[in-house]
């Protein structure tokens, strides 16, 4: 599985008072980054619809190492990683080729899980390859074990 | 119709590496100020759910007086304005009691919306009392004749 | 002057639970694409960090035409528009190539602002050609007499 | 050292398509949250303009354990949790009374930066009490040997 790789400017709403980046931003940076990765693994919005099963976020760990400042050029670098039956992470870095500076690292844990009734799903024999849920009836109908996830 | 007062503190997501709140953060603050003004006038969360009418914001106006800055004090007045048939306005100040200065004023349209058809519904006789649409099921079945209003 | 074309995807982020992009999203949308022609025509962080000249928003007017949903992928189209001695217009169009919809229309007013002292400047004769303004120390001190506008 | 209970209202730039609250909304009621602890120890916007010493997040940990929904009444519990010398931390939980339910918990460590110079202190002796770093010259000049913190 290989990295991708999302740029991003750094825009006047993304900065506070301080002067740099607001911490919160650079959440929003990568959500966009996961979700285009998402789309890569075939977790489309399409698939989304016709199926109602949704990645969702169970956790996040994130390290803010050095600051980003206004009209900076950043890259967002994200990668699928290690997996338990319920859930999986994904590892991102926030990079400014500029100065080849790192400035932050991330990991979140994501559920796939089952609208609306918030039912966790186990990810599928072999992931990450099949990466998608297979959704069907008997699944369905099935009784959650994993009372601990989300939603 | 009286008007409502919310108060809000600018916090450091509010503001913007120019030193002040960010032109975006005063319409999250309106948008707070009208979900209060519409709960006090009956649109509250459990009307919005049981009839699927939502109150949707079709013309903002807005404009930026003076700036607020990092951790101001903050009132927003909301209060109901005038209607045509098919949309309603609401106008606002956002003023800093510390320096009695007048930071923002901002008029919002407004379209009761039948979701997820989108069908815009019309104001009812008497408006704004009652402030709410009769949602009938006669009403429900009338095709829409509005068709410059959104969604 | 020609028209710059800013595309963006619409993240879950992006959307509320009314199913559609929120009214304040394509407000950050249009922010982007402002920054953007700004930069195209001179203005990039470099010259504000060098001049503390900031292009400031003291009005918009948004009409919200049709909804956009989760992961449709919209253009903004921006444009510089008329002008006083004191301010100028940008107007934007949000649209959906998929089903050639006009979702948004925007226009925003500007004026150049000489920071940290908040004074406005007058916009160069012959604008906008030069764009910019020439930031002179004699100009600098001069006292502004243009009262209403903000900061 | 005793919780500070933030009460928020979930609104609807708080939700996304998904009918729930957007996972970096939570992080914003934990700004405003740990905003309002910092003011009640006594690090307010007055004694950041007057040092320039600002409260910097160096690490977030968050668990999404519930969702929470449109209208939703919530309170956010901060408190100072335990300190190195060069970091503390601050632990919160976000609390829906109706249900009883915990919908989120999440840690934050925090540095205290001399800016602009973006240099870190250390934190007092004895601390959290007194909970403010001294800023005096001697310690302004003396260079920073805790080269892996942030800015």
């Amino acid at each position: 599985m290989s990295t991708l790789v999302t740029p991003v400017q750094v825009m006047f709403f993304d900065t506070d008072a301080g002067g740099v980046v607001h911490n919160i931003a650079y959440l929003r940076f990568i959500e966009t980054a996961r979700t285009l990765l998402a789309v890569k693994l075939g977790m489309d919005w399409d698939y989304m619809r016709r199926t109602s099963v949704y990645p969702v976020v169970v956790r996040t760990e994130i390290d803010y190492r050095r600051p980003a400042v206004l009209g900076d050029e950043l890259e967002v670098h994200g990668r699928l990683g290690e997996a338990t039956p319920a859930r999986f992470w994904c590892h991102f870095e926030i990079r400014r080729p500029r100065d080849s500076s790192l400035l932050i690292t991330c990991q979140q844990a994501l559920a796939f899980v089952k609208m609306p009734e918030g039912r966790p799903l186990r990810l599928p024999k072999g992931w990450p390859s099949p990466f998608l849920p297979e959704v069907s009836q008997s699944q369905s109908s099935r009784p959650s074990t994993d009372s601990q996830l989300p939603i």
